[in-house]
């Protein structure tokens, strides 16, 4: 296996260096390459394929809940983003204007989007007239731009891909439900398909969107004890609907304003699975979103029958699984750590005297768990063993995030807490002044990241002031 | 069938006005809708779902055929795009400039893509090291910006959605043949899925694409006789590779340079689907891309049973087909045009006399051929009608271009063939020089489209100097 140990070291290590031993990952495993536009970059194949096997997942759970894909312009006008007042504060000072179409100055300038709820907005005041026209239940799958200060891979880039969610509804009951179902499509799938455990919550107003009424956030832990916000919805009320003037004609035959809603989540979310789920040898990915799901490794391939074997294998899973034979000549040692480092969930190795046996060998990524299994009823044993893999990693970030997790009742106990165990989420009281949160951040490093709809009655005091607490807040140092 | 009337009075007849035709279509049809920002649309779901599945099925072609996605940047620094000559100056008079993020100014300007050659080649020039590391075979789904002055709903917006593959390969037979074979893919695509004929060809030298050594394209004749380019292929020979620096070690150890292919298809495809088969009662779609593939009316559905025969004939077809109910309170008549303003390619109608004989009534949307089809084997009966359309359509589109495709020997001839036969596709004979392609366009209105690989003999000498004729080349008036 001296192969396998060139390779390792070839990344950095985790604790050593966590945002070093991330950037490794991106490259080393090939998801990304920097280019020389800053702040954005190539996702290179075996990243992309990842984003499409989350885009199918969702966009199927999007369509299943009667959604639709549009195309908006990927431009807004000035004058167009101004129109709702907190909105254009909240995202002007971070758009990329193009002032320039060939060699003509542009008479207004127009920013790249970096959000479009202007631009659903303009549409559905040209297209919803009578009740009849509600709701409509829009989705789109673009990129954006936000032209950020300091990026990273995935976590922070000047331009990402997202899908954005927007939604019109006649009654503001219908767009909260609407805002809170999409939220727990986010968790469902963070938690079932990216064996991701998040917390459901809304934002404090401090952190809330541009322009909402409510926004409410899945966030997630990483394995270095930081946060991931990783999914957003927000409730808007008629808000938009005022500045941008949509009417429609109730049941009653009265003009009045709808309600809306918008969510989304970006290409962040590998990000996430990157730092939720990667060791020092590399990536690991949970099946739903794994490109390859199984590899098949033959060993002395060059030994009569090997090769056939591992093909004949291929052959039968490969209806049901996404699967590959190497049969590269490169080692079997250096193909055990590429595909370790590319994270796949599943490794079955086979040679003269598994076949002799009709056995293989299975390795599961994320605890390199080996057993010998019959190759018999092997489409079985690779769904199970897959589904292992599956629980199993839920159950490791779960245990992290656990074991990370630090309920509080006093500064001094917060500080103590992140002083000894390390960086993770804080559970403390608050009375619900923003002075609290920022003192709380002033003094401690972490910052609110949601009030959790699953709420625990740790005191009943704010955890800064002392005054009657009304909510407990998961607190963090946030990507 | 009084309502029927009415929607069909609403789109402008193509006969009176093709252009206003083609956009009322757009919007009545409810693909597009216009914004404030000039020159870009919404593609609303209906045209967007259209899109989807043009997507899949091509996407599908692209991985049988070994290529993988990637995603780039939007933005191309201008320094970048200076690199290869030609590329320049063909896309910077019609690139959008941004030149401020935020409120600081760029120090570098930077351009959104109008297509991303350069971008690709950066990227190759990192990871092309060894002969080991070609081809690569890479393809990106996106939207690109070209600063157009007069736009057209699919047909020419200064932001659009397409796909385009980039591929570097170690030998120029190799990157000659990739660059064939999708053009073949185009074809193909065109043909069966979306049963439109395409005339496959080289372009001459002066529209060839800025920085390629050969481009191919396939071209369409539309209803009015206009020609469309529907798809373009483009070998890059080692151009590309020399201005980027993208050098390779061969299997002989030398430092050599690799070569080069690009090719896409828009949505400008949507717009060749309406010129191609849509009529005065609006869109007709071929059931590859329709959206609705069946729609099933139930007639007299107050009636006992009427509507639950209907969900149960869509149960029965809905594993097969993308099917739907139309159980609205709208009368049959007025539901029977808003499915041909959709194009939706076969409407099931079902009352209950149909349903006492144990029949429906199928109608094909193209040529609204009626017929009384049993219900005992309506899957098979679904499945047989639908390629009836598929057929119908590409043979009626055929027959179009058949009888507006005029052989010339004289610029007096081409005159009046497209005075007594209106504007269609002129094939004609012609010297190659640069000097008589602009005399006849001149002469004639028509410009040449393409020199199609299926050459005809139909005189020696050039339509225009008399000269010896090199090719026959095909001519109209363009999109």
């Amino acid at each position: 296996m001296a192969n396998d140990k060139k390779m390792v070291e070839q990344i950095t290590s985790m604790d050593e260096d966590f945002a070093k031993w991330y950037t490794d990952i991106c490259k080393k495993a090939e998801l990304i390459d920097y280019t020389s536009v800053k702040g954005c970059m190539v996702i290179r194949p075996y990243g992309y394929a990842i984003w499409e096997l989350i885009q199918k997942n969702l966009d199927t759970r999007f369509k299943e809940t009667g959604h639709e894909n549009v195309y908006m312009p990927m431009f807004i006008p000035e004058s167009l983003l101004n129109k709702e007042k907190e909105h254009v504060e909240g995202f002007a000072p971070e758009v990329a204007w193009v002032t320039h179409g060939g060699s003509e100055p542009l008479t207004e300038r127009i920013c790249v989007r970096p959000t479009s709820e202007t631009l659903f907005c303009e549409h559905y005041a040209n297209v919803v007239k009578s009740y009849r026209d509600l709701p409509k239940l829009y989705n789109q799958w673009c990129s954006v731009v936000r032209w950020e200060k300091t990026t990273r891979p995935f976590l922070r880039s000047r331009e990402f891909l997202w899908q954005e969610g927007h939604t019109i509804h006649a009654t503001a009951d219908e767009a909260k439900e609407e805002t809170i179902r999409m939220l727990n499509c986010y968790a469902d799938f963070h938690e079932q398909d990216l064996a991701i455990p998040v917390i459901k919550g809304r934002k404090t107003e401090s952190d809330k969107f541009a322009g909402a009424e409510a926004t409410y956030a899945i966030e997630a832990l990483m394995h270095d004890g930081k946060a991931l916000q990783a999914g957003t919805s927000h409730y808007f009320g008629d808000g938009f609907a005022k500045a941008f003037d949509i009417k429609y004609t109730d049941k009653e035959n009265k003009l009045v304003h709808p309600f809306q809603t918008s969510w989304g989540v970006t290409t962040r979310m590998i990000g996430g699975l990157i730092m939720t789920h990667g060791d020092n040898n590399g990536l690991v990915l949970p099946p739903a979103v794994a490109p390859i799901q199984v590899v098949i490794i033959p060993v002395q391939q060059q030994k009569e029958g090997v090769l056939d074997a591992a093909y004949a294998l291929r052959d039968r899973l490969k209806g049901q699984f996404r699967v590959k034979v190497d049969d590269s000549d490169n080692s079997p040692g250096w193909k055990f750590s590429e595909y370790e480092m590319k994270g796949v969930p599943l490794r079955i190795e086979i040679g003269p005297r598994d076949i002799a046996d009709n056995k293989c060998v299975t390795v599961q990524r994320h605890n390199r768990e080996k057993n010998f299994d019959s190759l018999e009823n092997i489409e079985q044993v690779v769904a199970d063993r897959l589904e292992e893999v599956r629980q199993g990693m839920y159950e490791k970030a779960l245990a992290n995030r656990t074991a990370r997790t630090y309920a509080c009742t006093s500064i001094d106990e917060i500080k103590d807490a992140l002083a000894n165990n390390g960086e993770g989420f804080v559970k403390a009281m608050w009375c619900g002044e923003e002075a609290c949160e920022d003192q709380v951040k002033d003094a401690t490093g972490v910052a609110s990241r949601c009030i959790p709809f699953e709420q625990e009655q740790l005191s009943d005091r704010c955890v800064c002031c002392g005054k009657p607490a009304k909510h407990m807040v998961y607190w963090a140092i946030a990507y």
